[in-house]
């Protein structure tokens, strides 16, 4: 039997679409076969998956390992599936999961080596890229400061092809905390500028870009505000060789967290070959 | 007088919106302030501008330059201002102007240093993104080969954010034609592809990157095709240091661009200090 209409447990499912629905429930929702399939097998809790016939039929991997795991899965009918989606073209799997971030604290624990800030990044496509990006990068943790979208957002989710699931993530509305809690854990603060001081690719910044370092990404419209800029301990401009007047926030933050995911592990190699 | 009604010169801007009105007519439309202003103030031939009367109340720069170059500035309503646009929030403010690509033989004269090749990069969002990153890191031209997206598409012109008027555009559906005009031209030709076997962050990579270089860029969904890897000198990754299965197009055409720019430079500093 199809449950096309809308159960108690469909009802409660979909107000996890919206931020206060998820805060008061402390779940959110992962859709689509990829993110899910992530979910099942990693470490977050699914309270329960639903599912349309043809979903079911698609992905016989993960509704085994969910079953395997005594998650209910429930088969449901694609009106459903629509209303449990935030997305035009609705893939018809949807897991209830518990909500993944954890305290600022914790994510930073244990001497992380890189670590992206993303300081009021508000456009969930733009968290959700930044996350993969920081996530290819090697990153320790990804922290959402000030007016950043909830890192349980839909789009933030999917466009995050997974990364969500793979390094801690934290939020706190309070950047000069945040900022302060990453200096109280030995990183050099880098906010990544247009108009920044330091040029990516000088000599200077490869010195810096060895270290330990939290680049703090974000300024969509207008540029990172004053107050980040100033508690930086550098301004990191990625230098434009051309005639565009920027590069948009994803683009900068993969060139940034990039350059310090290359110039670690250079400079671990010349530790080695010092060594010997 | 407002003109609200769908003169014939609207009509015929109106099918610019579309790529066979585009081929037909050998012009497109160009929308919003920045990329009007740069249209205007550029090297490509502008025909008309219609503008509401808002936007020429916000814009009298523009509309100033446009009338001291005798280009034709036609008051409209909201209506055809929306009939003109893509997009769903139009800006009232948009350029007629004769197609801006070249012939790839063209594009590629004068020794070019760094070349982005968009092989098959059908979503114009992609496009325009990595044309902007390309003007960023001072390529000398972007060409499309394959079924890539019109340059001329709205969406990916705002997507370039002006940089489509930066730099040569050139475009060739014959792929292995667009490649072996590169490597006619001196190009090293490098595949930007998660299963390369040249890391973008080793030593071997670096010596690479110090030359002339044709990055081939594509592959949104499933990779760049065999015959294009084949074509290629070297199949370059970038390696994924944490647990992200892969980047997103666009952030990883950045970072591949932005490591061409990075060793370019300090190639040529230090043929300066080995000189001095």
């Amino acid at each position: 039997m199809l449950g096309t209409e809308r159960t108690p447990r469909v009802v409660a499912a979909r107000k996890l679409l919206r931020r206060a629905g998820r805060e008061k429930a402390g779940r959110f929702l992962v859709e689509g076969a990829q993110a899910v399939r992530e979910a099942v097998t990693g470490e977050v809790r699914v309270h329960e998956l639903f599912a349309t016939p043809s979903a079911i039929e698609r992905n016989p991997d993960i509704i085994g390992t969910a079953e395997g795991q005594g998650i209910p899965v429930t088969t449901v009918g694609d009106r459903v599936a629509e209303i449990l989606s935030d997305t035009v073209t609705p893939q018809g799997l949807v897991a209830v999961c518990d909500l993944i971030d954890v305290p600022v604290a914790e994510a930073l624990a244990g001497c992380p080596q890189l670590v992206a800030v993303l300081a009021g990044v508000a456009e969930p496509g733009n968290a959700g890229t930044v996350l993969r990006a920081a996530d290819a990068a090697g990153a320790d943790a990804v922290l959402l400061a000030g007016d950043s979208v909830d890192p349980h957002n839909g789009k933030a989710v999917r466009a995050s092809t997974g990364s969500v699931f793979h390094l801690p993530v934290a939020r706190d509305r309070d950047t000069p905390r945040v900022l302060a809690a990453c200096r109280d854990a030995g990183l050099t603060l880098l906010a990544a500028d247009g108009h920044g001081e330091l040029d990516l690719h000088s000599p200077e910044a490869a010195e810096v870009l060895g270290g330990r370092v939290a680049w703090i990404l974000g300024g969509e419209a207008h540029g990172l505000p004053e107050s980040v800029l100033e508690a930086a301990d550098h301004r990191v401009r990625v230098p434009l060789y051309g005639r565009a007047e920027s590069l948009n926030l994803a683009a900068a933050a993969a060139i940034c967290l990039y350059a310090s995911a290359a110039q670690l592990r250079q400079t671990r190699r010349s530790r080695i070959t010092d060594r010997a």
